[in-house]
C-alpha cells in the first residue's frame, strides 16, 4: 500500500523529479530557473470519493484515485522577457503535461532564494552603489550588510517591470560574530535592482528627519552611523551576559506520546485524527479532520498574510510584505531543533522543496508534533463531600516557524481534548527599523535604540477554513445577544437578553462585534443535536482587531482587500487558497483573492462554503520590542457547539501527576 | 525580625483571636456569630513609609509601623434585629477597639456557611416543605438535595427582611456514590427562607414551559423527574470508563523550581519581588510588586464579579450572584491538591480564617505557586549564518481556585521574564440549570440534558490594578491608531495612520475600541524612556467583551454599575477595594462601588490613580459544557511600554532542554 500514495500526499522526491523532467523536455535548449514544484491538490469531489471509501475501510490497491498532479513555476530564461514566466501542471504518473500559462507581466512569480542571492551579487558589485558608500563614513571595523526585500506596491509608472529593493546596514566586525546584530546600523539608501535584467536601477535615499521634518530629503552626513549604538542578542555578546536563576525545567514522557503518525502523515491523538502537509506557499496545511469518527474540517491553512508599514515618507510606502504569497514561505521555513523549539516528546516532519534546477530536495524537520499541558481542563469539587475531581488539558501541537529577514511568525495548529482547535500565530523577531537622526523622534514611530526608529504597521492574517461540520453542506449562522427591553408581559424584571441567529445567505465578508457578543457558527442544518435539537455546529471566535489601516484608495489598501473584513465567506471552488490573491509580490490589486470570490454574490446557505477569518496585530513598537521582541501571542478558536452530546473531555481520567513535588522537597503524594 | 509583623501580612492566629476576644469582651452576655476577621490594611501612605525605607535595606526592629489592625464582621444575635449586623476595627497590639459600626438593614453581611447549614436545616425540617416534596414522585431510590443561593436583588416589597432562596435537586442514591450529579434532576421549587427569623416564608414555583409557554405557571405534574437522564462526571460512574490512551506527561525540576520565598510571602523570581496575602473578600492579593528594584503596581486584586441570568421568568431574575461580596469567597475557596491542580514543583500557602465561634482556623493550601513553560519567549535566525537564537517562556505563577455550589474559577496571576503580568480567569463547573418540560426549548437557554435547561447567562469580572509605574504620580493614557485621508503634503500614499494618545483627567468609566485600536497606558510623566524619550508606562490590555445586558433601569443592572464600563479609573482612596460595593449580598443598588467613586470627578492626572478593569463572558451554554463545562479562559495583560531600554527578557538564556526526545526515542541532542 505505501506505494500507491495518499491523494493529499505531497510529492515524493520521484514525483517532484519526474515533474521537473517533464518541464525541462517540453522547453528544450532553453535555461529554465525552477521556483517551486508541489503538488496541486485533487479537485475536491475526487478527494472526497476516497475519502469516504477511506474512512469505511475500503481503501485498496485498485481503488481510483484522482491523477498525482504536480505544479512546476519556473522562468524560461530568454526570450520575451514578457512570457518569461511559467506554470505547468504536470501529471507524474503519466508524465504528461496537462496545463501549461504563461504569466503575463501583469502578475509576477514569488521570489525565490536564488533570485535574492543574485539581487544581492548586483548590488554589491554595482559601481553606483559603491561610490555611494564611499560617500559616507561607516564607522571603524564595519561592513555593509544587503538585505533584499520585495518592492511593495509599485508606481504605475514602474509598469510590470519586477524590481526589489534592498535595505542597507552597518555591521560591526570588530567582535568577528558573524551574529552581531547589523539592524542597529541602518543606513539611509534603498537600492533598487530591475530583477531580468539584474542591473540597479536607482538608488532610493529615504529621509532620516523626525516630527515636523520634510518627508523627503536626503540625509548628506558622511557619519550617518556614528549616534547609533550596538543592540546584541547572541549570548556571547550581551554585555551583561545571561542571567543565572533560570533553573531547568522539563518535560518528561516516559510512557512515550499519546499520539501516532503512520502512512502519510496521518496523526492519531484522542479521538483525533487528520493529516499534515507542507508546501512552500502556506506551510503545514491539516486535512481531513476528524473526530470520534465524524468529519469537522476538510482543510485548515495559513492562507495569506500582510505587513504594511505606516511611514508616510517615500519608499516606505513600498514596505509591505505578504510573507506567504511574496516570498514563497517554504523558502523562510525554520529547520527545527530538538529541544530549543519544543519540550517533551517531538515528532519532526520534513518538507519537499525544489532547487533553481528543479530537482527536489528534502528540508529536515519543517514541522514539529508534540504534546503539552495546558493547564486544568475542567473542575468541580461537591462541597458537600469535598470531592474534586479535575481533569488536565492535555493539548496535541502541529507548529512550524518562519523566518522573513528580520521577522518571525510560530504558526501552531492545536487540538484539545474537548474537541476544539486553536490556532496560534506568535509574532517575534526584530522589528523592522530605519535611520533617524539623532535626538528625533517621529510620530510614525518609536526610537528603539539611538538613531534607530521602528516604525509603525500593521500584521494582518487570514486563516483559510473549510469546514465539514458533519459533511460538506454547511451554513454560517450569526448569532448576537442583544438587550431587551423592560416590558410587563415578555421581560417584567429586565434581565432578558435575546439570541438572534442569522445565517448567512450570499457569500460576502463580515465583520466582529464583540459588544454585541456576536459570535460565528458553522452549522449543518441537516442534522440536530440529539440533546438541544439545535443544529450541529462549531463556531470560530477570532480576536476581534483592528483592519486594515491604509486609505481605502491606497496601494497598500488596494493590494489587501481581504484584510477589510473579519470573516469571509465562499462558496468552495477548487484551488482557490489565497486570500490576498495568486499573485501577490508587486501586485496593485488583489486579484482572485477572497475579495473577488464573495464578489460572485454565490448562494452560501447549506453549501460547500469556506471561511476566511482575518486578524491582526496594530503593531506599534514599544522599546521592549528590541532588539528580539517577546511574542505577541494571537488566536482563533473553532469550538464545537451542539455538535456532541456532552463534554467530549469528560472522560478524561483525572489527573494524579507523579512528577510533581513540594517547593519544600517533599515527596508527592497524588490523590 | 519574623515576630514584628510585615503591615501587609495576613493576621496570624495569635492577632486573629486577640481581636476576637476583644469583641466578645465588648459584647458581654449576647450571643455572636463571626462572619469574618481578617487585616484591615493600613492607610497606603503609611505603608508607603515603610515600604520606602525596606526598598532600601534600612527597615529594623525599631521602624516605626502602622497599627495592625483587624476588621471584625459578626452578628449580634438578640436585641433589635436591625442593629444585629456589626462591624469592628480592633488594634490587635492595643487589643483595643478603634472603630464600630453597626450596620444598618439597608446593607445585609456576607453569607457564611454556618448561615447556609442553617437555611438547609430550616428548609429540611420544615413541613410545609416536607409537604411539598410529599405532593410530587419522585424516582425510585432518589432524595432531595438542597442548594442554597443568595436571594439576588429582592423587590421593594421584600423591604430589608434577609432572605436565601433554596434550589431543589433530586439525587439518584442506587449507585450509593454521594458524588452522583444531581444537577442533573431539578426540581421545580424554590423554598425561600427568612434567615434572621430562620423560618421558611413560602416556595417559589417557576415555570417549566419553553418558548412560547407563560413565563409563569406551576407545574403541576407528579412526576417531575421522570423525563430526566443522568449525567455523571465522576470517573467511577461514567457508563464508558475513562479514556485509556492518555500517556502521563510530568515536569521535572531536578534543581528545584527558580523561586523563593521568604518571610511575610515575598516572593522573588526573575528579577519580579512581591507579597501575596489571602483574605476571605478577594482572595490571594498582590503586593508591592517590583521588577529589577523598580515600582510596577502597589497592589493587584480580583476586585468584584456578578453572574446575573437572562431566563425572563420569575424568580429567575433573582439569579444573580456576586461571588466575591455575597459569598466571602474565603467560604468557597478550594484545598489546592498537589499533583491534581499544578505540575511541577509546587509551594503553597495556607489561608487563615475566622470559626462561627470567632477562632482563627488555618485553612491548607488555598493558594499555590509554580513554573510553567509557556512556549517560546522569543527567537530570530540569522538566514546569513543559520544561527537561530531561541528562548522559551517561563512563567510564575500565583493560582486560587473558588467552588460557589455549581460552579469554579480558577484564578492566576502569571508573571513573565518580559515583565509582563498576566491574570487569567478560567470558568468551569457545573452551569446551573433548571427543569424544562420533556420536548421543550427555550429561547433564554440551551437545553443540556433531557428535561435540564441551562440559562443563558452572563459573567462579568472586575480586576483591581492600583498602579504604581516609577512611583505613585501616574496618569492614565488612552492611545488609539486612527486611519488618515491621503493628502499630498503629508500622507501622500495613504499608509500613514496616526496614534492619538489622550491624558484622562477626571476619574470616570472608559469603554474598549478594538477597531481603533484604543490602548490603555499608566504612564509616569515625571520618569522618561532614556531610548525613545517617551514617558515610562505599563499597558493593560482586556479583552474587549460584552458589557452587561440587562435593562438599564433593571435591579440586575443597578447592582452592577461596575458592569458598565470597561476600565474605571478613579483617585485612590484606602479601603476602596470593591467595585461592586462593599455590601452585595441582595442589594438593590451598587453603592459605594466604582461607579460612585468615579462619580466624585477627581482629578486623575499625575495621581495616585486605580484602575479597574471589567470584562466577561456572555454564556449561552452548549451542550458541550455538561455536565462539567471545559474551561472558558479570559486574559488581562500588563504589559511595560517603554518602561525599560530594550527587551526585558533578552537575557534569558537560550534554551537547551535535555529532557525532550525524539518520538521515533531517539536521545536528545541539544544544539
Amino acid at each position: 500500500m505505501t506505494a500507491i500514495p495518499h491523494p493529499l500526499s505531497d510529492l515524493s522526491v520521484d514525483e517532484s523529479n519526474r515533474a521537473r523532467d517533464v518541464v525541462l523536455g517540453l522547453h528544450p535548449g532553453t535555461v529554465i530557473d525552477f521556483r517551486a514544484i508541489y503538488l496541486l491538490e485533487p479537485n475536491k469531489q475526487d478527494v472526497l470519493r476516497f475519502l469516504e471509501l477511506e474512512h469505511n475501510g475500503k481503501v485498496n490497491r485498485d481503488t481510483l484515485r484522482p491523477p498525482r498532479l504536480a505544479q512546476v513555476k519556473y522562468d524560461v530564461i530568454g526570450g520575451s522577457e514578457a512570457a518569461q514566466y511559467h506554470e505547468s501542471v504536470v501529471d507524474v504518473a503519466t508524465s504528461k503535461r496537462v496545463k501549461h500559462t504563461i504569466v503575463g507581466p501583469e502578475s509576477h512569480a514569488s521570489l525565490s532564494i536564488y533570485e535574492f542571492e543574485r539581487v544581492l551579487a548586483c548590488v554589491q558589485k554595482s559601481p553606483v552603489f559603491q561610490e555611494k558608500i564611499k560617500s559616507i563614513e561607516l564607522p571603524e571595523g564595519f561592513e555593509v550588510v544587503l538585505e533584499p526585500w520585495p518592492y511593495g506596491g509599485p508606481d504605475e509608472a514602474d509598469g510590470g517591470t519586477r524590481f526589489f529593493q534592498t535595505l542597507c546596514f552597518g555591521r560591526d566586525m570588530r567582535s568577528g560574530n558573524p551574529d552581531s546584530n547589523f539592524y542597529a546600523y541602518p543606513l539611509p539608501f534603498i537600492p533598487i535592482v530591475d530583477a531580468r535584467k539584474m542591473e540597479l536601477v536607482r538608488i532610493d535615499q529615504p529621509a532620516t528627519g523626525g516630527k515636523g521634518d520634510a518627508l523627503s530629503g536626503i540625509t548628506n552626513k558622511k557619519q550617518v552611523l556614528d549616534h547609533c549604538r550596538s543592540a546584541e542578542y547572541v549570548p556571547e555578546l550581551l554585555p551583561g551576559g545571561t542571567r543565572k536563576d533560570v533553573k531547568p525545567l522539563t518535560v518528561l514522557q516516559p510512557e512515550g506520546p499519546s499520539f501516532t503518525v503512520s502512512d502519510a502523515n496521518l496523526i492519531e491523538w484522542q479521538k483525533w485524527r487528520f493529516r499534515v502537509t507542507f508546501n512552500p506557499r502556506e506551510g503545514a496545511v491539516l486535512h481531513d479532520i476528524r473526530y470520534d469518527g465524524r468529519d469537522v474540517l476538510y482543510r485548515l491553512s495559513l492562507s495569506d498574510m500582510t505587513v504594511p508599514y505606516a511611514d508616510p515618507r517615500a519608499p516606505f510606502h513600498r514596505k509591505q510584505a505578504f510573507d506567504f504569497g511574496d516570498g514563497g514561505l517554504g523558502n523562510c521555513v525554520n529547520n527545527l531543533t530538538l529541544g530549543c523549539d519544543c519540550l517533551g516528546v517531538i515528532k519532526y516532519f520534513d518538507g519537499i522543496l525544489a532547487r533553481p534546477d528543479g530537482s527536489a530536495e528534502v528540508t529536515k524537520n519543517v514541522i514539529c508534533l508534540h504534546e503539552q499541558d495546558n493547564g486544568i481542563n475542567w473542575k468541580h469539587t461537591n462541597w458537600r463531600t469535598g470531592r474534586a475531581v479535575v481533569s488536565r488539558r492535555r493539548e496535541l501541537v502541529v507548529q512550524f516557524i518562519i523566518t522573513l529577514a528580520n521577522y518571525e511568525y510560530i504558526f501552531a495548529f492545536k487540538f484539545d481534548q474537548a474537541a476544539g482547535i486553536t490556532l496560534e500565530a506568535r509574532a517575534t523577531g526584530i522589528v523592522s527599523v530605519v535611520n533617524i537622526d539623532e535626538g528625533k523622534s517621529a510620530p510614525w514611530g518609536n526610537v528603539v535604540n539611538p538613531g534607530t526608529l521602528a516604525q509603525n504597521h500593521q500584521h494582518i492574517f487570514c486563516v483559510r477554513i473549510d469546514p465539514a461540520v458533519d459533511g460538506h453542506n454547511n451554513t454560517l449562522v450569526q448569532e448576537q445577544s442583544m438587550p431587551v427591553a423592560m416590558d410587563p408581559a415578555t421581560n417584567p424584571n429586565g434581565n432578558l437578553y435575546e439570541v438572534q441567529s442569522t445565517a448567512i445567505k450570499t457569500s460576502s465578508g463580515l465583520d466582529a462585534d464583540p459588544f454585541n457578543n456576536r459570535v460565528f457558527k458553522v452549522q449543518n442544518f441537516a442534522k440536530r443535536n440529539p440533546v438541544s435539537g439545535k443544529p450541529v455546529g462549531y463556531k470560530i471566535t477570532t480576536p476581534p482587531t483592528q483592519l486594515l489601516l491604509a486609505a481605502p484608495n491606497s496601494i497598500q489598501s488596494n493590494r489587501a482587500l481581504f484584510a477589510r473584513h473579519h470573516l469571509w465567506i465562499t462558496k468552495h471552488q477548487d484551488d482557490e487558497l489565497y486570500a490576498g490573491g495568486r499573485y501577490t509580490l508587486q501586485s496593485r490589486h488583489e486579484i482572485g483573492g477572497v475579495a473577488d470570490a464573495a464578489a460572485r454574490k454565490d448562494n452560501v446557505e447549506n453549501e460547500d462554503i469556506v471561511l476566511w477569518s482575518v486578524f491582526g496585530l496594530t503593531h506599534n513598537p514599544r522599546v521592549e520590542d528590541w532588539p528580539v521582541m517577546p511574542v505577541e501571542t494571537m488566536q482563533v478558536h473553532i469550538t464545537p457547539t451542539d455538535f456532541f452530546s456532552g463534554n467530549p473531555a469528560i472522560d478524561v481520567p483525572p489527573t494524579t501527576d507523579s512528577g510533581s513535588k513540594l517547593a519544600n522537597g517533599e515527596c508527592c503524594k497524588p490523590v
